[in-house]
């Protein structure tokens, strides 16, 4: 008999239809004979509703009472999905964050699960219930209520799969797995049966709509065993774990993309040791994601480098650049903006030496030029122009031996979200 | 420094403007140099509407499940009211019912209030704060979420008035008090400066719509000082307490009227002990409610007995009562619909003989017969035939000396729900 943790999205269980699926598929999966703890995302948009509600009366609410609203739009959830289960002549009760036991940091908008204690969710679980927990939910010891912030109920999930020692923790989206790149980009995108939680994380942009990488990080940490899935087909997903099998002569598991890039050079900046720290040390205090860094050679005491920001997000860049200048001297800085990146990811890499090469060569076939680099074990990245950025990712994806024939996309894009 | 319990109704909080002047209203309580718990309900429909998304998935859900639910309404009261007061520069913390300390009985969808542990609240009043307490919802010893079924907000603000040993206990509603009668019918109807727990609970028929009854009972047990005011003036309101001063030579203190009432009579019954018991304990078994009971005198062993029923209920009462022919032989049963029955209510009747035949002369001079008579010792009813209702009451009005010339109605007829 194994236990099994089921996360389903807000998506999932928008509709009462959808929330009726939701609830044969939990019936199904215990009367395989497993034990199953049940994750639950807030339905559709009650999210953004509940927000839009907040504003017309505290543009800027204190966020201890934004915790409290928000959390609930997964009680609601947690409540009908349990009635639902209840419908179908099924057993289930439902528990918010606090009554499950998971307590967290004294942190509101972005609590970090702390600890979680599961004897209620055991209690429930013997006397055969279906266990539905509030995703995204927890409370601090002096009995405050938390929301877990970005990624909040897969991490729920995850957590709990480590919390109750789950042989399994399911994560139930509108596709059906983790694919070797965008589908809409590539129909020949392959779906894939393994990743590890190295590569899944390399892929974020990519999967970041399935998985979150905060759940995926705290997955790898607890070793959990987790597996992404059509909350709508009975598709077998992709299982995400420590190691992945790799098919035979294949080196790269997928290739992701992230679009309106923007580049920001520092040229001829005094190279005293704590410049970067400076520079990223003010950038992240203003709240600016920056991620390629690349620094070229000193020459003269002199270095230049270059980092890339959200699009949108380069003249905030600038100008904390411009404002410690008087500690930092540089001669100038340039910027461009509307680029690409592509990248590469795969375990394999690391020993498969001529990967970069490839991935070079690809590109420059198609008679587009490399305007960054930047590598990692399991990744290489390179920053290229917008256009033609479709071509490059499908000629990526042909030139890795990622292509199949006859793939059948079930919540292909129209689906995605 | 008076500590003072304000209670919004779901009316009260129903729009961002009228959330707005609560939270006005809070502060300026508070600026008075008052220490402030607020108990808020679910804003305008949220509750039906959460019944309602319920219906479409179970329509006979566990009542477990219901409460967690429902509780989600006044969670998101409490939250928005908190923002709309630090909007406003103030200060506020909410709390569900579990954390203000709201133990009730293990019974879902009605449960009474077992206990109250005030110290959350009163840590948060020490720091300098408002109290936002959800009302309607406590937690059972177990940690399950419970509702307290009718009433419960007006009880929640009561109880909490009697934890904290409040100075007072405010009821914020739409109307500015209870009135001696239905304004709608009466055009003098007189807003009442006071009026004692007893009589305000014989007035239940006029005054539910304002002030629970259930409420009322426990103020009256706990001795708790209620206002009943309007949210939208400052008029001054009707104080609910043991010791309500009657005006000089005014014996009555309301009128009350309860439309659509039918009388059954049973006729011909075998006298026995336990006859009365076992009519009405089978028709309180299938939920029938049953109001004035008479039984005139017995002849020949024989005895005739009539009560009345909600207009609706005779049907199911009768077939109640031939049901349990076999164990009560009665001769007939007979029944009339579409009566009504008015009320004179007043602490001072006890003391002034004659009321009850100003009364039934009041109704006869109008050529208006009377089918039955039931008396307390703050309260006369008679059942009459529905028309003409407006015209026996404003006859008693005047009769009883309420009427007053200059009334000024704020929140009249059509605020009035």
């Amino acid at each position: 008999m194994a236990l099994i943790v089921m996360k389903f999205g807000g998506s999932s269980v928008g509709t009462p239809e959808r929330m009726q699926r939701v609830a044969n598929r939990i019936l199904e999966r215990q009367q395989e004979g497993n034990r199953i703890v049940v994750v639950v995302s807030a339905m559709g948009d009650t999210t953004d509703d509940l927000i839009d509600q907040s504003k017309l009366l505290n543009p800027n609410p204190p966020a201890r009472e934004m915790d409290m609203l928000l959390t609930t739009g997964e009680q609601i959830s947690i409540a009908l999905l349990s009635m639902t289960i209840h419908a179908l002549g099924g057993k289930a009760v439902s528990y918010t964050g606090w009554q499950a036991g998971i307590v967290t940091e004294p942190v509101h908008g972005k609590a970090k699960i702390a600890d979680i204690k599961p004897g209620r969710i055991f209690a429930a679980l013997d006397d055969g219930n279906a266990v539905i927990v509030a995703g995204f939910q927890g409370m601090t010891e002096a009995g405050d209520i938390t929301t877990l912030g970005r990624g909040g109920s897969d991490t729920t999930a995850v957590a709990l799969a480590a919390a109750v020692n789950a042989d399994l923790c399911e994560i139930y989206t509108d596709v059906d797995g983790v694919y070797s790149t965008d589908p809409r980009v590539v129909k020949n995108a392959r779906k894939l049966d393994e990743i590890s939680y190295d590569e899944m994380l390399e892929l974020a942009h990519l999967g970041a709509a399935v998985l979150h990488p905060r759940a995926v990080e705290y997955a790898k940490l607890s070793n959990v065993r987790l597996v992404v899935r059509s909350s709508f087909t009975n598709n077998e997903g992709t299982t995400v774990k420590e190691e992945a099998v790799m098919e035979q002569g294949i080196a790269v598991r997928g290739i992701a993309f992230d679009k309106n890039v923007s580049r920001i050079s520092i040229l001829g900046v005094e190279d005293v040791p704590g410049v970067l720290a400076q520079v990223f040390g003010a950038l992240a205090k203003h709240g600016i994601d920056v991620d390629i860094i690349v620094q070229s050679g000193t020459q003269g005491g002199k270095a230049d480098f270059s980092f890339t920001v959200s699009g949108g997000d380069e003249e905030a860049a600038i100008r904390v650049i411009e404002g410690i200048r008087s500690e930092l001297p540089y001669r100038e800085t340039t910027s461009e903006t509307g680029l690409v990146k592509v990248s590469i990811v795969g375990a394999g890499m690391v020993s498969n030496p001529g990967v970069a090469a490839t991935m070079f060569d690809a590109i420059s076939s198609l008679g587009v030029s490399i305007k960054m680099v930047s590598t990692s074990e399991i990744k290489c990245s390179c920053v290229i122009a917008a256009e033609p950025l479709n071509d490059v990712v499908r000629s990526l994806h042909t030139a890795f031996g990622l292509d199949t024939a006859d793939q059948v996309f079930v919540g292909g894009p129209q689906e995605r979200r």
